[in-house]
Order: C-alpha cells, then structure tokens, then sequence
C-alpha cells in the first residue's frame, strides 16, 4: 500500500505550517501546497488548486471562506477527498459544498480539535438525559486578552448541543449573555453565557448544569493552535477511504 | 388511573426517612414500609417484607447486601417491581437478584444520582473516542473527613467505565492510585486514582483525559444524599411499568 | 468569669434563628431577642431593642438598613458592644454608626464568612505583588437561580480589593462587566466580572490573575449560609474585649 | 547609568538558553556564559566561571548542587550579585552560599515563578487565619507524564507553607500523601497530598481549606518554562541594587 499523499491549501500561512508539520509526523507523504506569498523550503508549490488537486490523494484547506466553494468544486472533478476548515462560509457557499459532496466525500467542520467535536456530542447528551427545569445549563469561555467578540463561536456551538439535545433550538431556549445589572431570576430552560478575557489562553470551555442537589460540568481547554491541525490530518486519513458525501468532525471521531 | 403505591424497606433508617419524603414529594402514594427499630409517624409499618410487598405496586429497598436475595424473591412471588440500591453483594446474592428478574422488573444498581450515571455512560463514551496512548486518564475525588477507604467505589465505577470504552478491563489498564514517593513516570494506559479528603464534602468526582495539546474534564458534585433518594422514586416509577429483566440506573434515564 | 450573654434583635427571621442557635452552640447564653413576628420556644423576648441592650453582654443585628443608625445609638447609650450586618446603609447610616464606634466598640462588615474576607485580604495583596500590565484580573461568581442582580456584591469587594492592592479604586481600573458581542479587546488594568446563575447555590468566587506564562485563582465556596451567623458569633466574642472603635471582619480574624 | 550586564552559569543548556533569551528581552545587556558542551551564537563564551564573574555585573546559576557552593565563593571573591537557581543542595552546600552572603547579597530559591512565591507567601497566611481543627488543608499538584516522583518539591514547599502559619511544621502536622486502601478517617492537623500525572502539564498546584460550611482553595499553573527565566531576571536586577545578604524570591516579589 502507498503511503497518502496530503497536499495543503495555503501552506506558508500560520496555519498551512502546522498543517505540513503534522502530516510529515503522522507519517503520511506531503504532496506540497499553494501559497500567495511564498514558498517553503523542501516544500513543492503548485501554481495552481487544481494542479495541487491532481498530485494528491487528499486535499485540506483552512484558507477563506470565499475559496470554499471554488475548492470543493475542484475536488468534485478530480473526484478527491477534501478536508475543509474555512469558517464563517455564507448559506450560499455551505450549498456549494454540499454539492461537491455528492461526487466526492469532503470533512467540512468549524472546529477541528477532537475534544471540542467530543465536548459538543456529550453536551448532546447530557442535555437530553438533565431535565432543563431542574438542570440549569450554563457555558463559561475563557480566551486570551486580544479576543473581540464574547461569546466564542464554540460556546455557542455548545450552546446549540444542549438546545439540540433538549430537542429544541437555542432561539427558542433564550440566551442570557452577558448578566450585568438588575437581570431578574434566571429563567427556566435558558442558556447562561459568560467570557472571561485574560492572558494568553488559547481556548477553555466548560459547560455545567446545576441542579439543587447536584452538579455536573464538561471542562475542554486546548494548550496550543497545533490540535487543530492534528485534527485535520486525522479528518484527511479518515475521508481518503470514504464514500462521497458531507462529513463532520463528529463522523471522523466515531461520534456520529 | 390510580396513584402508584411505593413500599420501603427499612423505613426507619436515614436512607428510609429520606426515601419516604421523596416518595411524597413525587405525589405517589406511600404505601408503608418494614423497620426494625420503630415507627414514623403517620406511616404504616408491616410486620414482614412479605406484606409490604403484598400492599405495594413497587418496593424500594437500601437495607443490606443480606436481605438481597430474600427480597427479590419476595419481589418474585409477589410478582412486584423491585428496586434494589443495596452494595456489596456477593456474586450468589447478585446471581439469586438476577434469577428473580426473570420474573419481575428490578432496577439494580450502585448508585441511584442520576448524575452519576450520566458520568459514567459520558466516561466510557470520552474513552472510546479518545486514544489511550494520546490521553491520560485521571480520576480524582474527594469526600468527607470521616471516609475511611479510598479510592470511592464511584471512582473505581469510573474507571471500570473507562476500561470499557476501551474494550478492555480496569485490571488490564491498571491502575496508580495514590502515588507517593518514587512512581517511575506513568505507564501508557494506566488510569490515575488520587482521593482528597476533608469537611464534609458529600462527593466530587472528576475524570481527567490529558493530552499534550488539551485536556477534557468531567467533574460531578452532590450537595446533599437526598439525590440518591430522588434516583431511587423515579426508578421506582420507571419499572413500575417494565417487563421483567435485570435492570440498572442507564435504563431508567435512557442511557442504555 | 461568667458566661458572655448574646442578644439577637430580629430574632425570629432565618438570620436571627441561625444566629440564635450558634450563640448556643458556641457555648455563649443566649440573652434574648426582639421580633416584629412573634417568639421562639424557650427564648426570652424583648419588647424594645434598648432592653436588649441592657440584658445583654454584646448584641447581633442583621435587620435592617434604617434601622442600623438607631439601634448603634443605643449601644452607645448601654455602652454594649455591637455586631452590625446590616447591608446597604446609606453614607448617613454609616456616619451614624462610626459616631456611636467612638463610645462603644462597634464589628461593621458586609460579610462574616471568615473565608470571604481572607479573601478580600489576600486578593489585595495578590494584586500588590502582580503588576496589573501582566496579570489581568478577572472575578467570576455563581449563586443561585432565583439571585436577581449581577455581579454579586462579594464580586465587587473583591474587585476593590484588587484595585486598592493596586493603589487604585475600582473606578480607576475600569469593570468589565458582562461581556457581549462585540466587546473589542481587553483593556489593560481592567477587571473582569462574570456571573453565572443555577441551582441553588449559596456562593461561589474566583478570582483569577491571568498572565502570558502562569495563572494564580482564588476561589471561595459557602455551602451554608450559616457560616454567616458563626462568623457573627465570633465577630461578637472578639468584640466583647475590644476598647471602643470601629472594627471590620478583618480585624476580628486579624487579618487587619 | 550603564546597562546590567548579566552573566548566566551553563548558557548553552535548555534553562541557560531560555535565561540568555530573557536577559535580551529585558533589555538587560548579555555578559556572555560558561559552558560545558559549546557555544551559542552571538554569545562571549567564557572559559572558567572566574571570568565570568569578573565581566559581569551579576551572575545567574541554574546549573548543578555541586557547583553551588564554588560559584558562590565566586561571587563573594569577585565581591558580585549572584541568582542561584541550582535545586537539592546539601546542608553544608547551603552553608557555603550562607557564608558567602555575608559578603555579597546572594538570591538563592527553589522556584523562581512569581505566582509560586506569592502561593508560598498567600498559604501562611491562609493557614495562620484558618483553624486547622476546622479547616482541612489539602494540596493537589499535577505534571506530565515523565514526571517520576510525587508529590513535587512545590506542593511539598506549599505544605511547609501552610505548617508555618499554623506555628509549627511539616513534620509535626503529618503528611497523608498518596491515599490508597483503607486509611481511616482523616487526621485532625494533618496536611493531604495527591498527585496527578498526564500529558505535558508543566506544573499545576492547588491548596484547599476545606470546612464543613465552606471551602477556599489557591490554585497555580505554569503554562511555559519561561516563567522561571523571568523570575531569574527579576532576581538579578533586583539584587544587583542590595547590601550583601542572602535572600528568597519573597524579597525580591516584595513580599518578605
């Protein structure tokens, strides 16, 4: 059997470093990358997505969003895997995705760290085993002091297993965010946020739901930028022996 | 429809009294209870389990791992649901427990927080998904000042369940509980134990996987004993309505 | 020497029964009380607070705001000394109240948790030895569900305390409090507040100082609002001794 | 005013290269090193540590025990400030750098992370306002996985801390360290000890009050080495501006 051969969309960026980084210790072959502002040393560039496309068995990419769709298409022709961790794509562009994974099977999630994904499918379940009168679900982040916006996209993202697991949706659970001032009691059944901003912490989440007599919380904390790209190359090895179609990170995992 | 009546044996005890004020609290009906020591007021008191079990539709029973066998045969002729929360029974006892649930639905298990058993379905999930060679697992509890073993069986349940998610034994992982002094650096797979005592801490659990790039974190806390009391009545609610078998607290919250 | 008599004005309420049986666990007598609502069983009851007074060796009060200027009046009068922790007194109030300290010894504190104000104690001097251009200072608290504002008043003396470790106020410093959406990034010096709400929990702090390279927490956990009554109790032996001033909890567990 | 020149003992080793990196940042000039194994480029390589006492206006020595106490005479012939940083001296090494502090001021400690002194600092104090027949003190530390004894200097160092604010010491409150099988109930007095191992935690420490009604807890974590070629820096600058004299990170923190 040949060893897989992983080409990086934008491999001089910061993250396209990590991304080569982990396929060469994963053991699998680095088949090379675009770049718009340079090479790398020892590293093969391709001019072009497409030529990247043909000269590898899997293709990942953590570009922009406005790529995506471009992307996803190219991997339909060549009909080869694609990994694909742009965030903030439009309904439009995600359909376009969607399309491309009729033909060929493509990873497409916003978070990358296993943890997360397994953070978001026990969220699921806990949620859907705690009665939401009973259990009070609150998620509290903590991200280093250079972050603009609060709460995180994965909070959120927590937010929205807990609702799903109560079979509903976070709109219509209620978010209290933010509780400053005269708030009230807390409503039955909503979702607390809370962000703390300090240091340099690459990312912490915890997710609890109290009850009266009793606690139970979820704590994830990532240490470095690297699990990201662990993950990617994880999610590239998974989908290289797929049937096509749209997959997420919970997939990849087994959580699926 | 009429009101489910809940016997209890051993009525007079602290776990009984709490069982009877949750059997009301739930609005079923309680039907009375056995107890060796005397009476509560304003409850009914049967002279043997015998009868108890004749004037119940369910019967909860916390007395003693050598009542067990007695009981579910009790529960057996009687043809009554039964709900056992009694540890430290013999591999006989739980074989006579298990023979009786061919006839009648019992609800058998450790630990009646549903919390609890929530972490530990949430364990053997986190351990399947997480390689063992990546993510070190940790448990860490703490309990009272007058507990006098270590570590808790609820943190021993913990790592039997993740042995289980790795298709394998606690036996098999091994386990360092308590290091002290020269431990040699960690064994890949061994399950970590360490126990903290003081106040009157009712328990704390936390499961620890830690890798090199992030860390997950279950943690569970019980404010008060109540919470096995309130496991026990929605048990026994639950297999009131069960056709016979051997059951345990996950298929009461739907974990199974 | 004979055994110090303690007085509780508002005897009859959740505080003053708390109070009342601490008074008697402490081995001190219990000279009484005054209620709006009616007695206790086996408790002597005052018709006016300045019989209280005269009964007794040292009087509790956690009433009431208006009536803290009156009631440190008579203790002047009686020349008794006073444990005030009555919340939410106006600039008059407190002036009243330091006026009567120059005849009496006078314990005024917001709270008698003897944990929480070794925390107030040692946040200041955590954020004297940290420099706040490092070390950002952010303050997170849970309580109970049915808790209506945030942060916590605890929160905000523990945000003084940092500020005046620092050699400012808290006004100087800047709180951000709640953060949502766009927040823009932290401001350096600033202190940070969440607040998280469920279940029914008494209170829980953390202060955490959060720099690049290590990060230092101080967390507080009451499970009991009686500890507030057995730091009232000590607060008023302490006093019993004192010569005439105004005294804060710091004092009495010589952290001042 | 000139710049520091600063001389770090054993350049070219991991602590040595992270110092001289620190030393640069802080804008401190780099006197240049010894080294056993090689140069560094850019850096004055000195041939005995002589000479690079002689051309340096303090000396940083994070090396071995065995050169302590020669590198300390150094320091006192050539009448310069010396940070040492080496760990395991023997009483008699100590007292060689003791005797050399009568002659040049010396900053000799176990940790040179400023949040671990303040720990230190903040423990006694803790333990000097909390009871010990109420308040149950229990530390926790976790480390990575080639961690081979337990528990660390530091939680050792913390427990020293806490015995000194009780008035007394280690040994005479008793450790119960590595709680495994039946142990009894705690011990009044007694300081507990657990330790975690897993993935690559540079050190993480936690210090527990816990009583019946409440509990306080400090918690530490080190996310990068760095934090202690910081707090060597700090050292040096510091002393270069002392009387001879030997002193802890506590005098340097302010915190003596």
């Amino acid at each position: 059997m040949s060893t897989l051969r992983i080409g990086i969309a934008g491999i001089s960026g910061r993250m396209g470093r990590l991304l080569a980084e982990e396929v060469l210790a994963s053991g699998a072959q680095l088949a090379g990358g675009t770049s718009r502002s340079g090479g790398l040393e020892g590293v093969t560039l391709f001019s072009d997505t497409g030529a990247l496309f043909a000269a590898s068995d899997v293709v990942i990419d953590f570009t922009n969003a406005a790529l995506a769709a471009t992307h996803a298409a190219l991997a339909a022709t060549h009909r080869k895997p694609f990994v694909l961790g742009s965030s903030g794509l439009s309904v439009g562009q995600e359909a376009a995705v969607a399309q491309a994974a009729h033909v060929t099977p493509i990873v497409y999630a916003a978070n990358f760290a296993p943890g997360v994904n397994l953070l978001f499918a026990l969220a699921e379940r806990m949620a859907a085993a705690l009665p939401a009168e009973q259990y009070d679900a609150e998620i509290v982040e903590m991200h280093h002091r250079q972050k603009v916006d609060a709460p995180s996209g994965t909070a959120i993202g927590l937010g929205r297993a807990v609702a799903r697991g109560r079979g509903t949706t976070l709109e219509e659970c209620g978010m209290e965010s933010g509780r400053d001032g005269h708030t009230g009691p807390r409503q039955t059944g909503a979702i607390g946020f809370a962000a703390l901003r300090g240091g340099q912490v690459v990312g912490e989440h915890t997710l609890l739901f109290a009850a009266g007599n009793e606690q139970i919380a979820l704590t994830h904390r990532s240490f470095d930028r690297r699990v990201y790209a662990v993950g990617a190359v994880r999610a590239a090895r998974w989908v290289s022996t797929q049937a096509p179609g749209l997959y997420d990170m919970k997939h990849v995992l087994g959580m699926g």
